[in-house]
Protein backbone atom coordinates (compact mmCIF):
# COMPACT_ATOMS: atom_id res chain seq x y z
CA UNK A 1 0.00 0.00 0.00
CA UNK A 2 1.22 3.52 -1.14
CA UNK A 3 1.88 6.15 1.77
CA UNK A 4 -0.93 7.67 2.75
CA UNK A 5 0.89 11.44 2.66
CA UNK A 6 -1.99 14.15 2.68
CA UNK A 7 -4.64 12.14 5.17
CA UNK A 8 -3.75 13.74 7.91
CA UNK A 9 -5.46 12.90 11.34
CA UNK A 10 -8.32 15.15 11.09
CA UNK A 11 -9.24 13.88 7.50
CA UNK A 12 -8.87 10.21 8.53
CA UNK A 13 -12.32 7.99 9.85
CA UNK A 14 -10.18 5.96 12.34
CA UNK A 15 -9.80 8.78 15.01
CA UNK A 16 -13.74 9.15 14.45
CA UNK A 17 -14.59 5.40 15.28
CA UNK A 18 -12.14 5.29 18.16
CA UNK A 19 -13.20 8.23 19.90
CA UNK A 20 -15.75 6.13 20.48
CA UNK A 21 -14.70 2.30 20.00
CA UNK A 22 -11.34 2.31 21.46
CA UNK A 23 -11.97 1.29 24.56
CA UNK A 24 -12.46 -2.36 25.60
CA UNK A 25 -16.01 -1.95 27.30
CA UNK A 26 -17.56 -0.03 25.10
CA UNK A 27 -16.63 -3.28 22.31
CA UNK A 28 -18.14 -5.94 24.81
CA UNK A 29 -21.36 -3.64 25.56
CA UNK A 30 -21.82 -3.31 22.31
CA UNK A 31 -21.21 -7.32 21.57
CA UNK A 32 -23.86 -7.95 24.29
CA UNK A 33 -26.29 -5.19 22.51
CA UNK A 34 -26.21 -7.55 19.73
CA UNK A 35 -27.05 -10.29 21.36
CA UNK A 36 -30.43 -8.51 22.42
CA UNK A 37 -29.22 -7.37 25.93
CA UNK A 38 -30.70 -4.01 26.47
CA UNK A 39 -31.19 -3.90 30.37
CA UNK A 40 -29.04 -2.38 33.16
CA UNK A 41 -28.62 -5.59 35.08
CA UNK A 42 -28.17 -7.57 32.31
CA UNK A 43 -25.26 -5.89 30.91
CA UNK A 44 -23.77 -5.53 34.47
CA UNK A 45 -24.35 -9.77 34.83
CA UNK A 46 -22.84 -10.88 30.96
CA UNK A 47 -20.21 -8.46 31.52
CA UNK A 48 -18.80 -8.64 34.82
CA UNK A 49 -18.08 -4.88 34.84
CA UNK A 50 -18.80 -2.47 37.98
CA UNK A 51 -21.52 -0.36 37.80
CA UNK A 52 -20.15 3.15 37.23
CA UNK A 53 -17.73 2.05 34.65
CA UNK A 54 -21.26 0.51 32.45
CA UNK A 55 -23.14 3.80 33.37
CA UNK A 56 -20.82 5.42 32.20
CA UNK A 57 -19.75 3.50 28.94
CA UNK A 58 -23.91 3.40 28.05
CA UNK A 59 -24.14 7.19 28.40
CA UNK A 60 -21.20 7.71 26.01
CA UNK A 61 -22.71 5.38 23.79
CA UNK A 62 -25.75 7.42 23.76
CA UNK A 63 -24.49 10.39 23.86
CA UNK A 64 -22.65 9.56 20.34
CA UNK A 65 -26.21 7.92 18.59
CA UNK A 66 -24.87 4.24 19.14
CA UNK A 67 -27.40 3.12 21.17
CA UNK A 68 -30.93 5.07 22.08
CA UNK A 69 -31.72 4.84 25.77
CA UNK A 70 -36.38 4.41 26.06
CA UNK A 71 -38.61 3.47 28.20
CA UNK A 72 -39.02 -0.17 28.02
CA UNK A 73 -42.77 -1.08 26.05
CA UNK A 74 -43.97 -3.31 28.67
CA UNK A 75 -42.47 -1.63 32.35
CA UNK A 76 -42.72 2.44 31.40
CA UNK A 77 -40.38 2.79 34.83
CA UNK A 78 -37.52 0.54 33.43
CA UNK A 79 -35.40 1.99 30.92
CA UNK A 80 -34.07 -0.06 28.19
CA UNK A 81 -30.68 0.82 25.17
CA UNK A 82 -30.98 -0.54 22.14
CA UNK A 83 -28.58 -0.23 18.89
CA UNK A 84 -29.53 2.52 16.74
CA UNK A 85 -28.77 2.83 12.59
CA UNK A 86 -25.56 3.99 13.62
CA UNK A 87 -24.62 1.35 15.87
CA UNK A 88 -25.71 -1.77 13.90
CA UNK A 89 -23.35 -0.78 11.06
CA UNK A 90 -20.59 -1.08 13.55
CA UNK A 91 -21.44 -4.97 13.12
CA UNK A 92 -18.82 -5.56 10.11
CA UNK A 93 -16.32 -4.27 12.13
CA UNK A 94 -17.06 -6.31 15.47
CA UNK A 95 -17.30 -9.38 13.25
CA UNK A 96 -13.97 -8.40 11.48
CA UNK A 97 -12.26 -8.20 14.73
CA UNK A 98 -13.72 -11.49 16.21
CA UNK A 99 -12.60 -13.44 12.98
CA UNK A 100 -9.49 -12.02 13.56
CA UNK A 101 -9.62 -13.07 17.22
CA UNK A 102 -10.22 -16.48 16.38
CA UNK A 103 -7.26 -16.91 13.41
CA UNK A 104 -4.69 -15.45 15.76
CA UNK A 105 -5.99 -16.34 19.58
CA UNK A 106 -5.04 -19.32 21.06
CA UNK A 107 -8.97 -19.83 21.97
CA UNK A 108 -10.11 -23.40 20.88
CA UNK A 109 -12.60 -23.10 18.00
CA UNK A 110 -15.52 -22.00 19.07
CA UNK A 111 -19.04 -23.74 19.13
CA UNK A 112 -21.54 -21.14 18.54
CA UNK A 113 -21.23 -19.58 15.46
CA UNK A 114 -22.33 -16.89 13.53
CA UNK A 115 -24.50 -18.15 10.41
CA UNK A 116 -26.78 -17.35 7.51
CA UNK A 117 -30.16 -17.84 8.51
CA UNK A 118 -30.98 -18.90 5.05
CA UNK A 119 -28.18 -21.78 4.22
CA UNK A 120 -27.08 -22.53 7.72
CA UNK A 121 -23.85 -22.27 6.66
CA UNK A 122 -21.19 -19.35 8.31
CA UNK A 123 -20.85 -16.30 7.00
CA UNK A 124 -17.64 -15.78 4.99
CA UNK A 125 -14.38 -14.04 6.49
CA UNK A 126 -14.83 -10.31 6.32
CA UNK A 127 -12.06 -8.91 3.39
CA UNK A 128 -11.52 -6.06 1.62
CA UNK A 129 -13.05 -5.76 -2.29
CA UNK A 130 -12.89 -3.70 -5.18
CA UNK A 131 -16.15 -2.12 -6.33
CA UNK A 132 -17.14 -5.06 -8.43
CA UNK A 133 -16.59 -7.44 -5.83
CA UNK A 134 -12.98 -8.88 -6.53
CA UNK A 135 -11.31 -9.57 -3.56
CA UNK A 136 -8.17 -6.95 -2.79
CA UNK A 137 -5.13 -7.80 -1.28
CA UNK A 138 -2.73 -5.03 0.68
CA UNK A 139 -0.70 -5.22 -2.49
CA UNK A 140 -3.63 -3.76 -4.23
CA UNK A 141 -4.17 -0.45 -2.41
CA UNK A 142 -3.13 2.52 -3.16
CA UNK A 143 -4.28 5.92 -1.94
CA UNK A 144 -5.98 8.07 -5.03
CA UNK A 145 -6.92 11.58 -4.51
CA UNK A 146 -10.89 12.75 -5.43
CA UNK A 147 -9.68 14.25 -8.88
CA UNK A 148 -7.46 11.01 -9.83
CA UNK A 149 -10.39 8.77 -9.19
CA UNK A 150 -12.58 10.67 -11.19
CA UNK A 151 -10.20 10.62 -14.36
CA UNK A 152 -9.94 6.98 -14.17
CA UNK A 153 -13.88 6.74 -14.14
CA UNK A 154 -13.79 8.98 -16.75
CA UNK A 155 -10.88 6.97 -19.08
CA UNK A 156 -13.33 3.89 -18.32
CA UNK A 157 -15.82 5.04 -19.69
CA UNK A 158 -14.25 6.14 -22.58
CA UNK A 159 -12.86 2.93 -23.12
CA UNK A 160 -16.16 0.74 -23.01
CA UNK A 161 -18.10 3.81 -25.48
CA UNK B 1 -29.53 -12.00 14.65
CA UNK B 2 -30.75 -14.49 17.46
CA UNK B 3 -29.58 -14.92 21.20
CA UNK B 4 -25.59 -16.10 21.42
CA UNK B 5 -26.21 -17.99 24.58
CA UNK B 6 -23.67 -20.23 25.04
CA UNK B 7 -20.75 -18.56 23.27
CA UNK B 8 -19.30 -17.31 26.42
CA UNK B 9 -16.77 -14.49 26.50
CA UNK B 10 -13.79 -17.04 26.88
CA UNK B 11 -14.74 -18.81 23.96
CA UNK B 12 -15.36 -15.85 21.98
CA UNK B 13 -12.83 -14.36 19.25
CA UNK B 14 -13.58 -10.70 20.28
CA UNK B 15 -12.14 -10.18 23.72
CA UNK B 16 -8.72 -12.30 22.11
CA UNK B 17 -8.83 -8.78 19.62
CA UNK B 18 -9.43 -6.09 22.17
CA UNK B 19 -6.75 -7.54 24.34
CA UNK B 20 -4.44 -6.02 21.73
CA UNK B 21 -6.53 -3.55 19.89
CA UNK B 22 -8.63 -2.11 22.29
CA UNK B 23 -6.71 0.44 23.25
CA UNK B 24 -6.64 4.07 21.24
CA UNK B 25 -3.09 4.23 20.69
CA UNK B 26 -2.26 0.75 19.39
CA UNK B 27 -5.05 1.00 16.37
CA UNK B 28 -3.05 4.41 15.81
CA UNK B 29 0.04 3.08 15.63
CA UNK B 30 -0.63 0.29 13.39
CA UNK B 31 -3.02 2.85 10.92
CA UNK B 32 0.90 4.17 10.35
CA UNK B 33 2.84 0.69 10.27
CA UNK B 34 -0.02 0.16 6.97
CA UNK B 35 1.63 3.49 5.88
CA UNK B 36 4.79 1.60 5.96
CA UNK B 37 5.59 3.83 9.25
CA UNK B 38 8.36 1.60 10.86
CA UNK B 39 11.02 4.03 12.82
CA UNK B 40 10.83 5.03 15.85
CA UNK B 41 11.10 8.52 15.39
CA UNK B 42 8.90 8.85 12.62
CA UNK B 43 5.55 7.10 14.69
CA UNK B 44 6.74 9.74 17.41
CA UNK B 45 6.33 12.56 14.93
CA UNK B 46 3.50 11.20 13.18
CA UNK B 47 1.09 10.05 15.73
CA UNK B 48 2.29 13.19 18.62
CA UNK B 49 2.39 10.10 21.19
CA UNK B 50 4.31 10.27 24.40
CA UNK B 51 7.62 8.52 23.98
CA UNK B 52 7.00 6.62 26.99
CA UNK B 53 3.36 5.30 25.61
CA UNK B 54 4.65 4.97 22.07
CA UNK B 55 7.60 2.61 23.87
CA UNK B 56 4.96 0.34 25.90
CA UNK B 57 2.67 0.47 22.73
CA UNK B 58 5.36 -0.96 20.45
CA UNK B 59 6.59 -3.29 22.62
CA UNK B 60 3.26 -5.20 23.12
CA UNK B 61 2.25 -5.13 19.72
CA UNK B 62 5.84 -6.96 18.98
CA UNK B 63 4.95 -9.15 22.11
CA UNK B 64 1.81 -10.03 20.65
CA UNK B 65 3.44 -10.85 17.03
CA UNK B 66 1.40 -8.22 15.28
CA UNK B 67 4.89 -6.13 15.05
CA UNK B 68 8.30 -7.73 14.34
CA UNK B 69 11.04 -5.67 15.51
CA UNK B 70 13.92 -5.91 13.44
CA UNK B 71 17.45 -4.65 12.59
CA UNK B 72 17.42 -2.11 9.24
CA UNK B 73 18.98 -3.28 6.32
CA UNK B 74 20.67 -0.49 5.55
CA UNK B 75 21.48 0.15 8.97
CA UNK B 76 22.41 -2.41 11.57
CA UNK B 77 22.15 0.15 14.77
CA UNK B 78 18.89 1.04 14.32
CA UNK B 79 15.37 -1.07 14.19
CA UNK B 80 12.56 -1.24 12.45
CA UNK B 81 8.91 -1.97 13.52
CA UNK B 82 7.04 -4.29 10.28
CA UNK B 83 3.75 -5.74 10.20
CA UNK B 84 3.71 -9.71 10.44
CA UNK B 85 1.22 -11.50 8.33
CA UNK B 86 -0.98 -11.45 11.66
CA UNK B 87 -0.65 -7.97 11.55
CA UNK B 88 -1.41 -7.45 8.26
CA UNK B 89 -4.70 -9.80 8.32
CA UNK B 90 -5.83 -6.78 10.70
CA UNK B 91 -6.36 -4.34 7.81
CA UNK B 92 -10.23 -5.44 7.29
CA UNK B 93 -11.48 -4.78 10.92
CA UNK B 94 -9.53 -1.11 10.29
CA UNK B 95 -10.93 -0.19 7.58
CA UNK B 96 -14.05 -1.28 8.70
CA UNK B 97 -13.76 0.77 11.65
CA UNK B 98 -12.43 3.94 9.26
CA UNK B 99 -15.37 3.57 6.43
CA UNK B 100 -17.68 3.64 9.80
CA UNK B 101 -16.02 6.78 10.94
CA UNK B 102 -16.22 8.30 7.34
CA UNK B 103 -19.76 7.40 6.95
CA UNK B 104 -20.92 8.54 10.68
CA UNK B 105 -18.58 11.43 11.69
CA UNK B 106 -18.61 14.65 10.93
CA UNK B 107 -15.47 14.96 9.42
CA UNK B 108 -15.36 15.99 5.70
CA UNK B 109 -15.28 14.11 2.71
CA UNK B 110 -11.74 12.89 2.37
CA UNK B 111 -9.47 13.54 -0.23
CA UNK B 112 -7.52 10.75 -0.26
CA UNK B 113 -9.50 7.54 -0.67
CA UNK B 114 -8.30 3.95 -0.86
CA UNK B 115 -8.69 2.38 -3.99
CA UNK B 116 -8.01 -0.64 -6.15
CA UNK B 117 -4.84 -0.11 -8.16
CA UNK B 118 -6.28 -1.93 -11.31
CA UNK B 119 -8.94 0.43 -11.83
CA UNK B 120 -8.02 3.46 -9.68
CA UNK B 121 -11.75 3.20 -7.89
CA UNK B 122 -12.74 3.45 -4.49
CA UNK B 123 -12.91 0.02 -2.71
CA UNK B 124 -16.31 -1.49 -1.65
CA UNK B 125 -17.15 -1.24 2.06
CA UNK B 126 -16.76 -3.92 4.20
CA UNK B 127 -19.86 -5.74 4.76
CA UNK B 128 -20.61 -9.21 5.70
CA UNK B 129 -21.29 -12.24 3.25
CA UNK B 130 -22.72 -15.00 3.19
CA UNK B 131 -19.44 -18.45 1.89
CA UNK B 132 -21.08 -17.72 -1.68
CA UNK B 133 -20.96 -14.04 -1.85
CA UNK B 134 -24.54 -12.97 -1.07
CA UNK B 135 -24.61 -9.76 1.67
CA UNK B 136 -26.03 -10.33 4.65
CA UNK B 137 -28.25 -8.11 7.20
CA UNK B 138 -28.11 -8.13 10.73
CA UNK B 139 -31.88 -9.95 10.46
CA UNK B 140 -29.89 -12.72 7.93
CA UNK B 141 -27.82 -13.96 10.75
CA UNK B 142 -27.87 -16.65 13.34
CA UNK B 143 -25.59 -18.42 15.58
CA UNK B 144 -25.45 -22.37 14.94
CA UNK B 145 -23.56 -25.16 16.58
CA UNK B 146 -21.02 -27.12 14.57
CA UNK B 147 -23.20 -30.18 14.47
CA UNK B 148 -26.37 -27.99 13.28
CA UNK B 149 -23.87 -26.55 10.14
CA UNK B 150 -22.87 -29.86 9.62
CA UNK B 151 -26.63 -31.03 9.01
CA UNK B 152 -27.19 -28.36 6.85
CA UNK B 153 -24.65 -28.68 5.17
CA UNK B 154 -25.43 -32.65 4.90
CA UNK B 155 -29.24 -31.91 3.45
CA UNK B 156 -27.93 -29.46 1.47
CA UNK B 157 -25.60 -32.20 -0.19
CA UNK B 158 -28.44 -34.76 -0.28
CA UNK B 159 -30.42 -32.40 -2.18
CA UNK B 160 -27.71 -31.51 -4.87
CA UNK B 161 -27.74 -35.13 -5.64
Amino acid sequence: MMKDTSCDLAQCGLPVALEVMGERWSFMILRAAFNNVCHFEDFLTLLGIARNILSNRLARLVDHGILARDPCADDRRRVEYRLTAKGYDLLPAMLALRQWGEKWGSTLCPDQVLCDERDGQPIAPILIRAHDGRLLGVQDLVWRSQSEIAASRKAAETQVA
